[in-house]
């Protein structure tokens, strides 16, 4: 049996911020919007989990959660963090698997709505940051229509979640000066152009790529990526079972072949500078570790 | 004279959360990689504080902070965050204004591995994520020459902050599927170029680029996007001083000439598919607000 300690663990923390936070003086850069208090008002906050940790949330997230009478949660957020919402507060699935919806998203949206006009304190809690990739606005769409108050609590994007477990950097000066955030598929299977990523300085950073990885492998390089450039895929970051693997951009495709469960991974792909002005692609050794 | 709670505030929710994630059994993807221990060992931690308001950092980033023998902190990591720190740490200013740099890069590099060197618990502290404009790899590097142990804590990047001070999203299905982190400038005074940027479905989310404003526009203009396609400047992110205008491409120029005073602030410069499918640049109101 699992055995947690109390939920309400990290109030005596928030309030002592609140106090503290009250006590600032004004003009302090300090800032916190608080959501609508009036008897009877709803309101929604889209908060970014942060992936993978239930500790790389935000301060500012983890009150919100604390504070919320239903919390909607996605897949990939730590389920740790569900444990410290209120005991009374409603939990509900909501997640996407790869082929496998919990919920069409139209759905979703309509939840949000409905628990916000009934008058409770919402959180839509999503893994990351949920203004990147994160289906947000089609929620705010459907909130902005309804005349239902909302905010959004930003979080750590799993491109920078990845990077740090990788101990690398998104951009690197006089290296990669430019970073892309990308996805390897988009909306009704149309395919990525990747003709227009393609420029020395540059870190792309492809989201939930790994069933993509031939279609990625074959876009990039066709768009004049070099062969050779450093790749680094990142598999379930900020979690215990992370793992970081290396290759070339050409080895990318039998790299996740081998490594069948991947998922969820981050593939950072660069074209450094130093690669360009070398006039070759460099030759990287092809590590593969864990 | 200001009065603030006394230091220890945050220790009790440290404490906690630590307990509570004692507790969790074996297999739980909650995770936290610890700094090295060993007496006499120094370890430099990266931390991203997040942008603007002390209440975005993450709760592994406090965390650090608070176990920091010393700080080396930037301009734009909100203050109200050294308070948080120990009361025997040392806190030392290394932050780089527009034409005034306190330090220069190579010397804050040296401090960190000296710091290190001597057995201390080192936090870099850094506005917004470490691995995104932040020169980290620069100062991996030299932690790396001087064998220096190190890791990342990551944060919100400034660019997720600005749009959910905005309450907008960087990303949206259908709309835009693509974000681009870029500078106004780059390295030595190079010029961006913005040609491979040029394609519809993508936001450019732009760092430090009010000054840069006119050659954005002309860049951007010039390699085809939209002269009439939305952008948002977002000034001081979630501090009580932010702001957010909206404005079109084309106007972006003389907004920022019109208020002066913007920096720190985020350009996003949306490109939408409906944009492109309607085949006619959009007309949005030029709203200024604030």
């Amino acid at each position: 049996m699992i055995t947690l300690a109390p939920k309400p663990l990290f109030t005596p923390l928030i309030l002592a911020f609140r106090a503290w936070q009250a006590r600032l003086p004004n003009g302090s850069t300090t800032h916190i919007a608080a959501p609508a208090k009036a008897a009877k008002q709803g309101f929604v906050s889209l908060v970014g989990a942060g992936p993978g940790s239930a500790d790389l949330i935000t301060l500012r997230g983890l009150e919100r959660l604390q504070a919320a009478d239903v919390v909607y949660y996605d897949r990939l957020a730590d389920p740790a963090l569900l444990k410290r919402a209120r005991k009374t507060a409603r939990l509900i699935y909501v997640g996407k698997a790869p082929g496998c919806h919990a919920m069409p998203q139209a759905q979703i949206n309509a939840l949000l709505v409905q628990s916000a006009q009934a008058g409770q304190q919402v959180v839509r809690l999503k893994c990351g940051d949920p203004g990147i990739f994160g289906r947000g606005a089609e929620e705010a769409d459907a909130m902005n229509a309804a005349g239902v108050a909302w905010d959004i609590v930003p979080g750590v994007t799993s491109a920078c979640a990845a990077a740090a477990s990788a101990r690398s950097f998104l951009t690197e000066r006089g290296q990669t000066e430019r970073l892309i955030l990308a996805t390897g598929h988009l909306r009704h299977d149309g395919a990525q152009d990747w003709t227009t990523t393609a420029q020395a300085g540059t870190t792309l950073a492809c989201y939930m790529g790994v069933s993509q990885a031939a279609s990625i492998t074959q876009g990039l390089l066709g768009a004049g990526w070099p062969a050779a450039c450093a790749v680094q895929v990142i598999s379930k970051a900020q979690t215990r079972e992370e793992q970081v693997f290396h290759c070339r951009l050409d080895r990318l495709e039998a790299l996740c072949a081998q490594h069948p469960n991947l998922n969820p991974a981050i593939l950072l792909i660069r074209w450094t500078l130093t690669d360009a002005a070398s006039g070759v692609s460099p030759v990287h050794t092809i590590a593969v570790s864990a």
